[in-house]
């Protein structure tokens, strides 16, 4: 639920600066800039992985929310919600699973006699539970859940704001069906949600990666992720979705009867977008040396209007502010109008500029003397004059304007990809900040010393084969020079 | 986002029996089977004080985010995501904030480099130092926020599904100002707020009672809570909202320069509406024999068509059932067929009313021929034919039946609350599940040994004064027989 709200942007009062770096030399440092001075978080409660999300922040979380559950609700998912707490012996049914998870999970503290709790760092082993319960035969299947929330990794790994953390906001659906064909048809479908809104709506260009054996989600039996590449170079995943077969529903003892009134287990699978993180793709995928440039459709204000006026005028310029505004509400464009005198003209525009809002309308005298306003536009840095009437389009100019951002994003990926025959052809990639697609010899357990190999050599990381496109390699592996078995793709990571 | 879902209900398969007691009968055992039976809630995952709950439980738990975040926006509130932890230095900072609380905290076992997290039971200790940085001067006031989550309480005592739990799904709202009198003025809002939601939308009406000194929220100066009556005569406590004053800025050191550029401390409120338990308020209030009665305005599913056909005249049926949800949906009405042929009608009449459905449309040879519907309402239990012209009139028919749920639950309360000169009269009054009004000494701290004498010999609780109407006592405290100096409520509770 993301409405317009009158004050959207607090705190003006303290003494505030742009942004010290710029987006290209430093991204790190421009990131961490920008998430604070956006006033996107906030870390000054100092507890590790544990943050602040801020009024400009969460009303783009909720918003991705919104569009994720519709989404997930059209495609037949209903929502639950589960306790945010696992008892350890649900936690411990799936071996692969707990020994995963194990190393990072929170344990709360519980009276003797009661069992140990730990906070759900995923949900599986209450989900399958579940599903033994609420599930009988075919005629229920398939059954698709999802809930949203916070889970929590006991991470001692090096934190990132929205990136890394020990709590993050997400969506985890559970979904169960009679056959494998079926489960796997709905991991595509998670695929192609992930495809619909990170990259069509949101602009974020990803490869969906079937990871290697050694790299998939404790306790399934193959995940796809799906890696965007960030400014520095190295892939960031993003929604990542698991077939666990019956792994599962067998510890589980989750069984149906089919059609042919026979016993079977469940076929399960599991798919998990976070909203905090995909908003730092957002942040860190359009931002530019000014700040953030936010998608027209998340926007928390689409529109903010600016009037400059002197004492003589101000009343009068005020009302065509207001008529402005009026006009655009009536269009369903969220906007405000920012008229304190606190601060210069300059000033604000600068502040909404690294706030990352679509258009800036300027009045002041002139505009309303010919009842025009002037327009400016965030990611390509233009003004334009135009009549009031133009205001009607300012919806059609934010479709376009979310159609720049994505062809920038696409023309960004192009040559990014780049073919290594050799180990120092790898390392020259990793140097540029580019994926290096190889021949490798096995995704399967076989491959993982090799894998090793590139990590230990080169600090990358197999992340593993396309998931839409059966690659045929044509050689030997890069790294042990047997046949290869893949075509893998290897980038640096967070 | 609660939207229409083609599979609301799921798992008809399970042998399945109505409720086999009356509310009025013995509303404790028909609250346990309606939530289970109605497929709101499920225990059974045995996590003592945490549920899960289904997706007809949480399509309405969302509605009603939605509609007390839309209410919280509009007057001024913005969204945050607070950490979901609390480190052990910021809960004990306000002494009596944390001798209330920590009796009731989950602690998280961290490494021993690290400090001591809490499971957040409330969040004042992470909003009151944020104020400290967030605001500066008077300009920077109001400053009013709010977070939906989770929130975590140790509680020992007996728990009741979406009534008394471990954990609960609210809304926190912590509000910062200038002046006592603003932040008075805020808990006037907050109490404004329940009653356009609780009473006005839902139906429940309730008591707005200031708590007695020794009743308040751990840490507040005073506390405003809302008492429903549930059907057994016990007090429910719903959103309660505090005035802090200045004692958690005291203590986070929460200063900001006045007008007159002098230095105070903040002065601070919170409000708290819990979204779990006033879904508990609705069943228990609107819901009888049968089962739920759900208020159109939040009910997951406001219409139900059901298509009584025969091998025959099945299409035909079945493409005129399209009609009407085409046309229903057109007047943006949440509607759904249940045209499965593994039940009969009747079953699916007596699952919608249990389930608590506003309307049900039943459509057959007859209807069709007619070009009509077969109209039944809920709460009233009473069929009508209707031509289809009439579809376009079920919106205006939903807000009368929320009315007459309103109405009903107005009427309930008539004659509940009784004027008791002695303690026998307060036993009678307890015994009929009704609430005393009585003379009282006092409800500052020296009045709370007459409270306790209420809770030892009757078992009852003093709830507090009314709070938004000042009660004069005429003559002495029903317990001490001093000069009473408050009009007192008294009842059992939850």
């Amino acid at each position: 639920m993301i409405k317009e709200s009158n004050k959207t942007s607090s705190k003006r009062n303290q003494s505030k600066e742009g942004l010290t770096v710029k987006k290209t030399g430093n991204f790190s440092e421009w990131y961490t800039q920008v998430i604070e001075k956006a006033e996107i978080v906030d870390l000054r409660l100092g507890i590790k992985g544990f943050i602040t999300i801020r009024p400009w922040g969460t009303f783009m979380i909720e918003k991705l929310y919104d569009i994720f559950e519709k989404e997930l609700q059209d495609k037949g998912h209903l929502p639950v919600i589960m306790p945010s707490v696992i008892p350890e012996s649900n936690l411990k049914k799936e071996a692969s699973h707990i020994q995963g998870f194990t190393p990072e999970v929170f344990w709360l503290k519980t009276e003797e006699n009661e069992e140990r709790l730990a906070l759900r760092p995923t949900s599986e082993t209450v989900f399958t539970p579940m599903f033994a319960l609420w599930v009988r035969s075919h005629r229920d299947l398939p059954l698709k859940l999802y809930q949203r929330g916070s889970v929590f990794r006991y991470d001692t790994k090096a934190t990132r704001p929205l990136i890394r953390g020990r709590e993050f906001q997400w969506i985890e659906c559970h979904d169960a069906f009679a056959t494998k064909k079926e489960a796997e048809a709905q991991v595509q479908e998670d695929i192609d949600t992930t495809k619909k809104i990170l990259y069509e709506q949101l602009g974020i260009p990803f490869l969906a990666m079937k990871r290697p054996s050694w790299d998939k989600f404790a306790g399934a039996e193959y995940t796809i992720g799906s890696d965007v590449l960030m400014p520095d170079g190295k892939l960031i995943q993003q929604p990542s979705t698991h077939f666990m077969g019956q792994r599962f529903s067998k510890v589980f003892n989750a069984k149906f009867k089919t059609e042919e009134d026979k016993e079977d287990y469940l076929y399960t699978t599991a798919y998990g977008p976070a909203m905090s993180r995909i908003l730092a793709s957002i942040i860190s995928t359009h931002g530019d040396d000014s700040g953030l440039v936010l998608p027209f459709s998340i926007s928390p204000i689409q529109a903010v209007i600016i009037p400059i006026y002197t004492t003589k005028n101000k009343s009068k310029i005020l009302k065509y502010a207001e008529e402005i505004l009026r006009r655009l509400k009536a269009h369903e464009i969220i906007a405000k109008i920012d008229s304190g005198e606190d601060y210069t003209p300059g000033w604000k525009f600068h502040e909404w500029e690294l706030k990352g809002v679509p258009f800036r309308i300027e009045i002041g005298e002139k505009e309303l003397r010919g009842k025009k306003f002037t327009l400016f536009t965030r990611d390509i840095g233009k003004k334009i004059s135009a009549s009031l009437i133009k205001l009607s389009s300012i919806r059609k100019l934010g479709e376009f304007y979310d159609k720049r951002l994505k062809t920038k994003a696409d023309n960004y990926m192009k040559g990014k990809i780049v073919n290594c025959k050799t180990k120092e052809n790898i390392k020259k990639a990793m140097k540029e900040g580019k994926i290096a697609r190889v021949n490798f010899c096995s995704v399967g357990k076989d491959g993982e010393k090799c894998a090793e190999h590139v990590e230990k050599e080169i600090g990358a990381e197999v992340r593993g084969t396309l998931a839409d496109k059966n690659e045929k390699p044509l050689g030997k592996c890069v790294i042990c020079n047997t046949r290869a078995n893949a075509v893998v793709y290897v980038a640096k990571s967070y």
